[in-house]
């Protein structure tokens, strides 16, 4: 909202012919964003109450074969042509990645341009400061795109929420990571192969650091706490832990005890503190997010009027994203048909902290390689007690004769994270265990 | 949008100091806003800019004990009162069906105010009526919570997929069928004593026709496929069947073919015609919609950009339908802080029109008590196959020795509901079927 009261807001110019859009990126994005500004022109403008026309796009190379016909007049590789441009009203940045998208963002901000941007790194890092800086030039700044992509999220937790406190956040918000673990649990393959599959299908970057280790979900995790929290967190607030450590037989041992293993982006307010973290989990098998499967997207989110809603879709690929994309688009031509402001409010609760993740209390799972010989339980176990760390189940697997070892899968009642590392690290020096081979928290 | 570009739409009032509310209705849901208005009076104040002030409560008997504590000036049995009150800026219609609430509101357009309302009747049957009186006074008409109560599903449609073509929508909008039938599913009870049980937990009204004769899921179904294709289609479009006719044995036949029962409204485009429908189908069992039990709803959305979505949540209860009503209190209230003027333009497309039923083309289960005799499959076989429906599979069930007779289930392969609608009427003649004892349609 505009912080005059009764004031229509800035009047960008007194008749306007078009809405002028400059694109930031040709990559699978932002080649359907054009795209999809060419094809549905007629519908979008009617919406729009104006014409969207496409005034310039940034390209890395002027001169590379594109699948998309654009006229060269229209194609730079100078940020200035657009960030600067008298008639580019909304810039759509998808050129990704931290930097210079932060710096093109707060340019065009700084030239009083609205901002539309599906960059949830740069959103995660420096949202606040680029709302503040909005705030300050009067522009507006849409982010739909940058979680779950098509999915309605963003204006759900800023529109549809807005009269709800919200108590939970869970989220499966990396297709990669999974579509890695679906596969698993379905085929029995473990990690390695899996992700090249997934590399080869197109699903894993060559480098898929930032989806196997919860980076990217951790990315998402903090631009929905904010939103739900009304805080400015950071990734760096984000408790974070990758898949690649999960073998097969983990899926198997979880289907015995009733659970799927996800990876999950998980977001709890306690009164005045939030936890967020990314990490897999244990869920049990019949709930909603167990059965999302493949590249698909669920957010569920925990509120006290609305009580628990999910929203599901697929979280990425170019049409997914346009069609965020646009929907901020549209939002913000309107406001300027209308020559009206609808900069949001910076609503700050500023006494919600980061909980301390040795705070927290929940079950785990255990997976140990310990030798094959009596005692060996009673030591195990003898570590967590004095912990304070109750077993729950135990189950003696997989007894390898020839090596004499045999795999222990331990459930444990809930206890304290700080508890559980300290037993952990006890365990690591326990000459009745050969390998803590793996340690998964349930979530239910 | 204003029509008048450039205009910041009307200014209500030059210093507001509060947004007045007038509440028709104190009902469950009428109570639970009145509440949620009077907990949450500080974060309301602070996201809508102004404090947002009760100013009176049409209630049917002005001397009835309530839950809720009200100033006895609050409350009045004069519908005037508020629908005329100069200082009330929104209306929140919460009576509940047609007349009066059509009245009213129409009555409070007309005096220049906004309105937000759970009523899916008034919304389906005078949609289109109401939002050309709302544009004509330039007041805002508001409707979250009548599909899904608080799942956000029409700010979806009319602003997150403002860019998308919307192809299809199955939906599970009724609570109530929904319940039965998950409890007949998985408690192998029939239709009329699991009716009753819902009835004794509250989950069914006494007169029970609106709900398990897909009357209310009907209504829902015109307001979302009105918001999807731009067409201002009334429930008598809908084509509409009730769950009473299902029997426990239809359970375990669908089981046994790998689908669940679900009362689904239906809508889906081909090209200029909509097809509208509300019945119980066969649904695959590992389809999302399949497995939404309980009173839980959910709408599927099938799109061009943002691909298949699935909007989760509670489609009932006080605090729930709360959750809907307050984002559109904010929304309106918002705008008049700012003195913006947000009347959605109405963009009919003239060129839709509704698929007659007949045209229909799907798979269909039948289940049919025959004589236990030679010949009688060859018969059934027959008159199928004279209408041009091929049967995919069939099975003979529950032969019942002494009356010599024998239950014939049958799915057919995708056939006309004309072909259909003829077959069932000839098979009903046949000497070789008793009875036709049930016909659903297979979605998938």
């Amino acid at each position: 909202m505009g912080s005059k009261q009764g004031s229509g807001g800035k009047v960008t110019q007194q008749v306007k012919k078009a809405i002028g859009i400059g694109l930031l990126g040709l990559g699978t994005v932002g080649t359907g964003v054009a795209e999809v500004l060419a094809t549905k022109a007629d519908g979008l403008a009617e919406q729009a109450g104006l014409p969207l026309v496409l005034r310039k796009v940034l390209v890395r190379d002027v001169n590379k074969r594109r699948s998309i016909k654009l006229a060269p007049s229209l194609v730079t590789d100078r940020p200035d042509e657009i960030l600067a441009h008298p008639e580019v009203d909304i810039v759509i940045e998808l050129v990704g990645g931290e930097y210079p998208a932060t710096e093109y963002i707060k340019q065009a901000l700084a030239s009083g341009k609205h901002i539309v941007t599906a960059n949830k790194e740069v959103m995660a890092k420096h949202g606040y400061e680029l709302f503040s800086l909005a705030k300050r030039h009067n522009t507006d700044i849409r982010y739909e795109a940058s979680v779950g992509s098509g999915i309605p999220l963003i204006s759900a937790f800023q529109q549809d929420l807005a009269a709800n406190s919200i108590s939970a956040i869970h989220a499966i918000v990396n297709g990669t990571t999974n579509y890695i673990l679906t596969q698993m649990a379905q085929e029995g393959l473990d990690f390695a192969s899996t992700l090249k599959q997934a590399q080869k299908l197109g699903y894993a970057e060559a480098d898929p650091a930032n989806d196997i280790e919860g980076i990217d979900a951790a990315y998402k995790l903090v631009i929905l706490s904010n939103l739900a929290f009304r805080t400015k967190f950071t990734p760096q607030d984000v408790y974070r832990e990758g898949i690649s450590n999960i073998a097969a037989r983990d899926f198997s041992y979880a289907r015995e005890f009733g659970y799927a293993i996800k990876l999950l982006a998980i977001a709890k307010r306690d009164r005045d503190t939030v936890e967020m973290r990314v990490h897999p989990v244990f869920i049990p098998q019949d709930f909603q997010l167990a059965k999302v499967d493949g590249v698909y997207n669920a957010v569920e989110v925990e509120t006290d009027l609305a009580g628990k809603l999910v929203f599901y879709g697929e979280g990425a690929g170019a049409l997914r994203a346009s069609s965020a994309v646009l929907a901020d688009v549209l939002a913000i031509a309107r406001n300027i048909y209308r020559g009206v402001n609808n900069v949001p409010e910076l609503r700050l609760n500023e006494t919600v902290s980061v909980k301390p993740m040795s705070d927290l209390k929940t079950r785990y799972y255990l997976r140990l390689n310990a030798p094959d010989r009596p005692g060996v339980l009673a030591q195990i176990s003898k570590v967590l007690g004095d912990n304070s760390i109750s077993i729950s189940s135990v189950i003696q697997k997989e007894i390898n004769l020839p090596a004499q070892t045999a795999i222990i899968v331990i459930m444990t009642y809930p206890a304290r994270e700080k508890a559980m590392q300290k037993a952990l690290s006890q365990l690591k020096q326990l000459p009745e265990v050969n390998e803590v081979s793996n340690f998964i928290r349930v979530e239910e």
